[in-house]
């Protein structure tokens, strides 16, 4: 029973990640309407109040305590640099299933070739604050200025290095540079605002959100497996294939037969189906999966 | 088995429902090919002959009997006052679920403010029957003209009211005019021309295809939930969920552990999933449906 | 466990078929990035060293030993006329589920009415070597010349005939040509090279991808039905329904019901649904599959 | 000086003759901005109200009075059959340079050959006055019928004949349809209200956006050409070449040479060229025309 | 002729002004040539060392002298705040012909009127410096904080004012917000850095470049207008239409007749016209100019 | 005079040179009409029966005489290997105004350094004529084999090198490959049948078509250039500009002053505009031209 008396502000990141998010929220059970214009999304969920904010500033407004919760990259957060209750990890990202890395790029031919080459250099950067915490950490002292964007075509004309964002590493290749170092690994966070997470009523909502979100993450590459089974070869089958973790078992009407059905990583599919088939399965059928609840 | 002396002409709306009803029938088993300029698509059933018609003009050929059967919103059949068979109501449309309205529409400084403020004024519409019916039924006299399109610039320079096609209401807010009232609320229904349903076989081919795209609809916004439940606690799981109506259970090979299947509204599983969670459920998974018989 | 000193070479078709044979390789379990310019795409088996080739070439390339393996039309391996080791017809295209056929096409009112009226004319086909093939069996002599495109327009002011490829046959029409006969029929198979099938390890690799490859494709157009059925009326099911092969029967908890479960070609859905509800079923719901293990 | 306390209201027509009106409009001095979803335009004279309304419903709009003075086609004009003084005809139209035409049209093996063969049929139009209207004329009694678009699929399942708008008749052919008559031929007209037409101020400003209108389509398709010329062939020149009208000759330093300056029809330039050559002519230059005063 | 051992760097902004200064450049003379990842321009000008820079960036390179000059909008050199030589404004910009202004914006209910009403509040912006500078010449403390884009929507929930650009307005009345007042009005200039602008060959390099961009941006909005015109009435002519400053008049063979052509504003033409004709103007055309010397 | 009984047979190359050649035909005077499926143009002369032919091919149909005349890339009239007359070199391109070239290209690590070392190596290329001629008149026996497209990303795997087109180079070195020698350098041309050559009606319809082809092409990066001048300065002006090579001089009205005009280079233009200033010339102006008879 939705109380209309109470809203949830969530944020959303508006850019890259827009899309991504919205499918995995369709995914977790909260259907989000953008009009063309709209930066106020409306959802399915009259209990929630959307706001598309850049990634980059969605840390800043929860910091702040104008948005109760929100999704954003780590690295977003970390440069926000502000004190935010952390609802879990959600390994998704634009394009692939790998996360997004901050790295320290130079020329192919640049004399630097360790962070402490950096000394009394310039670099540019969108990551100001991921990149002078690196530069303290390690006692480095550095001239750090903020990009506004076309960050790799700086190197070496502009500036000495860069630290700029990369999914595949495939276009720092394309434009002859050389990663020195990693700076930061980053998937999304759902992130609250401290003072939001003591509130019982939005804490149990937001609670809820994030098991629906990592119940809809956890659906993503794995897939429901459904077979029929010899009774008399179960023992084998469960020894053989430990990835078929506590599968349910039914009895079937056909005498000495089972009905084995399990939920596995789609990617180990394609190893155990010729094992299945010579384990003496039958019917062997795969199916997707919406959600599992973790 | 096709009968290949027998056809049955089906129309299909042309424009913004050509696209989802299209999407719709292949939920429903019915494959229809459209070709770039085809305004004649074929389909994976040879007993039916299909027609591209703009929704305005279903109505007016299905009356005419130069079609049997076809699909179109209910305000157009109106529109068109012709007699049909209603085979049933398809609640689905263009870009979201909510019905089309037709609603009566006045700049927001307008100083007509209920139906009776018509008198004698000059309503711009593309549903020229739809308005005259409503001003009639009230015993209003007022100036109605075909409006060809960008209906909602003629207020109020052109014309005094319009009375035009709304789902969400946000272009009326944006172009700063207000909603008086609505005169018809629509969703598309599968229509049958009186001859053709008298007819046994076309009769039959109309109901199963009615059918069919009842359980289509009926899928959407439904999911299958799926989990391993504690046998002794199962009673207390129906008591407290009867969102849960007549889960299909059967016995697991492990002692005490029931397993338990059931359809329900996508919309509902964020609400209890936690539920279950806390009576003991384990290996909770949510999938996808394509149909379910009504 | 991935073998990391190892490596399969695989073939995709670049062109039409491309899409068509990513989408395929997904369902199959294998994910292929192709990067905007790249013509080496990555996977998520690193086993396997993709190369992009256009179908027309690939025959070449397997059977001069560069590439272990491929997909590719059964009528550019025909066309390339090497010695290739085929691991199983493909049944997928374009855009439909019809094969590709290779047609002679001449005006509507062309005097040339069957193959041997070619004698001495001219004929323009990107497919020199399946017209020379299909020639030379009927002991005719004509002039083949490779048509790098647009090959329709050709016909009569430049050349008396011309074999194309088609898929539906529309363009032919539209065009107001005429088919003759038909040359040959083609769906894409999964060849590979003699020595790397000679080789146990590729030859392991190749088989298990054939059959997760034939196992998604078995999969399209077929779905899963499930239902609660009276138990004393399952002969009547069984006999009156001989599509519904070997469904998986399991006891529910409530006396005298059973769940009976099934996969079934999608087509025959919207003819059985209205039987089974005749004969007693209840909650009948259809889920799509992702895989079926032939 | 513009007088701020002056506008004309001007229709332009939305739709397919839309972008072309505006680039006529910008080459005769009038530069018109259209936001995205602004149905009120404006422009580079605040002199002008402006109005993107459906060519279909200038007419209409024009005869009440709610607007002075708009462009539409002589066809729609003559479909809304209201009193407008038609301020002069402008030779342009969506893509080609050809009028649009009004054409009754048959399946190609249709029994109708004559319009007197419509009596007692069926007719599916956009054009339902222009089609009463010419069959009035002819004494001819039919059934026509509004045809909200894809009229050319009705015939023959749906009516008998469509009487629809053709530019280049390729789609005709292309339907396998026959063209039985032409009722209409029209090109765009500047049409203005009488009664704006008999005040001052308004008609002034009409008669000049008019002349302006003019003048640039009058440069279409004409160019300027410019040569010397030796004075001693001048009469020769001006006999032989008589579409060169009325050049504007000066005298050049040069002694015995002039400059000759002219502007004709760019497709009499290919004609014309090897001429002057031959005659004595050196640096022919050919340029672009903005604007000719008729 | 070029100096191979010399060349000038210059910066082209990239972003929204990229498209429009090509073709400015392009109208002076110089062909730009961007490839598609290209940040790396080559043109037709082996002198020119090109560099795609955020026009944000552009006064910071500038001043620290890796780029000689540049073309960027008064507001972001103004934003840098550093010392540059300025070589002239280029009233151009994206979309019309109209100057970016800075505008401190509120919601239209907002109780802030004036920018003293600022005091103590948050504004966001992309334009920190710019912000900051304005409150601090008025003596006004507030928490100005750097947006990263989609400013619009962060009124009134997350601060209390923004400053943003616009150029037409219309976007601030779509979103029912208020400008209370205008920071600043920006176009293009062509920048210099010290250094470079003290250095004989590059200074003569910019200047021609200078000369040559305002030549192109002059030419703009003119038209020539040529005609023949009666000797006798020339002086009524020039007394009548002092628009036509200084025209070339030279002498026709036709006795009593003269060639009077000049250059004028395009937007004056159309009252210029009528009143050429009346004082007995013939063969009155209207032609294209690429280029104005001032 | 359009004779109706005669046409002339013109192959418009279809591909990336189909654009810029209808744009060329146009500034020509000949409008070619593209319809969307149609390889039949239309145009603005009777006289001309259209084709679009794909370049690698017109000079084959040309050769067996189908065709009376047409455009295509000398590369593969070379590649076609038939007798042909040349009616003239067009020098224009798909991007640039640069020719295409054909080179071999190798990785940039490869040990292929000279055409010799590609003794017993194996090569594709789309120009398969071209490489053969090209190795034999070196004496160098190699392995040809066609390529269907994507040649670049063969090397290494499937061949040691490659012959292929480019304009500018760039995607040779995204690739990381290494020209090796350059075979070919390549313009279109206009080609003729020899035969339809010996026609005297064909061959004057074919000269006209090449000298305004050609007079289109030599107007293209050419400018017109008027001022004023005084007359005093006027042998000053000639002898230091060159480049104004018999510029049209006329007498002005003003004593002591001419009117200057010239047909001058575009790219000259940014150079003498800065000299004209300073030897006094006023009102200079720019202006662009369509054609120049050459």
């Amino acid at each position: 029973m939705p109380d209309p008396s109470r809203t949830l502000k969530v944020a959303i990141p508006k850019g890259s990640l827009e899309q991504p998010t919205i499918e995995l929220l369709a995914k977790a059970g909260y259907e989000i309407y953008v009009s063309s214009r709209g930066l106020r999304p409306s959802s399915n969920d009259p209990e929630l109040d959307l706001y598309l904010i850049r990634a980059q500033e969605i840390g800043r407004y929860l910091g702040q305590g104008f948005i109760d919760c929100g999704i954003t990259g780590y690295d977003w957060a970390y440069e926000n640099d502000v004190e935010l209750i952390d609802l879990g990890e959600l390994p998704y990202s634009r394009a692939t299933t790998r996360p997004t890395k901050w790295v320290l790029v130079v020329p192919e031919d640049s004399p630097i070739r360790k962070p402490e080459d950096l000394e009394g250099k310039r670099i540019a950067t969108e990551g100001v604050g991921i990149t002078q915490r690196y530069l303290k950490e390690r006692g480095i002292t550095a001239n750090v200025e903020f990009s506004w964007g076309a960050t790799e075509v700086k190197v070496p004309d502009l500036v000495d290095a860069i630290v700029d964002v990369t999914e595949t590493g495939s276009s720092i290749k394309a434009n002859r540079l050389r990663i020195v170092d990693t700076l930061l690994t980053s998937f999304p966070h759902f992130y609250a605002n401290p003072a939001a997470a003591a509130d019982p009523w939005k804490k149990e909502k937001m609670d809820r959100i994030a098991l629906l979100l990592k119940a809809a993450l956890c659906a993503r590459g794995k897939v429901g497996l459904k077979m029929n089974f010899p009774a008399a070869r179960l023992p084998e089958l469960l020894e053989k294939l430990p990835s078929l973790r506590r599968p349910t078992i039914s009895q079937l009407s056909e005498e000495g037969w089972l009905a084995v059905e399990t939920v596995i990583d789609e990617i180990v599919v394609r190893d155990i189906i010729p094992e299945l088939k010579r384990l003496g399965a039958e019917g062997i059928i795969e199916y997707p999966l919406n959600k599992i609840v973790p």
